[in-house]
């Protein structure tokens, strides 16, 4: 029944708290959920995916402090973007080379619901995993799922895992 | 990082074409998808909690051609509902002992949506799956699925797999 390693995505995203490179609460628990429950010591049966979607600063927020003073000042700041993206992506690899499992990841631009979705249907894995803040359906009117919407248009099977209640911080919206 | 195996509650039920004891397609894909997919060789790693829900024929529909002469013949009735949930479930349990997974199964009468949900609130799996019979929008509409209900319900993360497109009868509500 071997063969094959079973094909995990696993989309990540950093912490509202921390910030890069932390992953959020709801990354690192479908993460350790995901390795307790399913690939348990069969480290050789599966390989993860994970995919970093980095939303675009429209608002250009994070970067009222800093000094434009040249073109290059610009790309500094795209660079600084990716590379924020690859250390939080560095986390999850590490992980998997320390347990042995086989791992790849990679980082894209976009609305994370869209961009999921569209890396589904052209990697194809086996099934996708989403952690999620389990908020209550007041709050998620205004602040929007994106496991929600996977779980309804992901082209493969899509597993939620919700944050235990001792790690969900006091403003749920936080992760 | 064995111990003990992951309990993986698996709702099932039986075929709207062949009716009992041949399980839905939705049914056998989802179970065969879990074996493939995450179990895998380890089948010591797993434990499999099948959960078979009848509706109550609230019409009485399949029983037009008895004859009902003494409250003996409902009691008869009730007895061969029974039988046929019980023989559905044989089919999963042989197929979990062929492999060498363990297994435990038990019946419930009463609402799909409402049982799934409850009996995961008492006996806690580590997670459930699902069939899902992939239905368009228009026709979920009126047939309702349990796989949405659970997956936004149930107290534990669910996986809803869906039938492959070559298994899909010509009406997609048949299953």
């Amino acid at each position: 029944m071997e063969g094959e390693p079973t094909r995990i995505m696993l989309a990540v995203n950093q912490s509202t708290i921390k910030g890069y490179p932390h992953a959020s609460i709801s990354s690192s628990r479908a993460f350790e959920w995901t390795l307790q429950k399913i690939v348990r010591s069969n480290t050789s049966g599966f390989k993860f995916l994970f995919l970093h979607v980095q939303v675009p600063d429209e608002d250009g927020f994070d970067d009222v402090d800093s000094i434009f003073a040249s073109p290059d000042d610009f790309k500094d700041l795209k660079q600084r973007d990716n590379a924020r993206g690859l250390q939080l992506l560095e986390f999850f690899v590490n992980r998997c080379h320390e347990i042995g499992v086989a791992c790849e990841a990679w980082l894209k631009k976009g609305d994370p619901t869209e961009v999921i979705c569209h890396e589904v249907k052209r990697v194809q894995p086996d099934f996708l995993v989403v952690g999620s803040r389990g908020i209550g359906r007041f709050k998620r009117v205004f602040v929007g799922t994106v496991s929600e919407f996977c779980a309804k248009h992901a082209e493969c099977p899509v597993i939620t895992v919700k944050r235990t209640v001792d790690e969900t911080p006091e403003d749920q919206v936080d992760d």
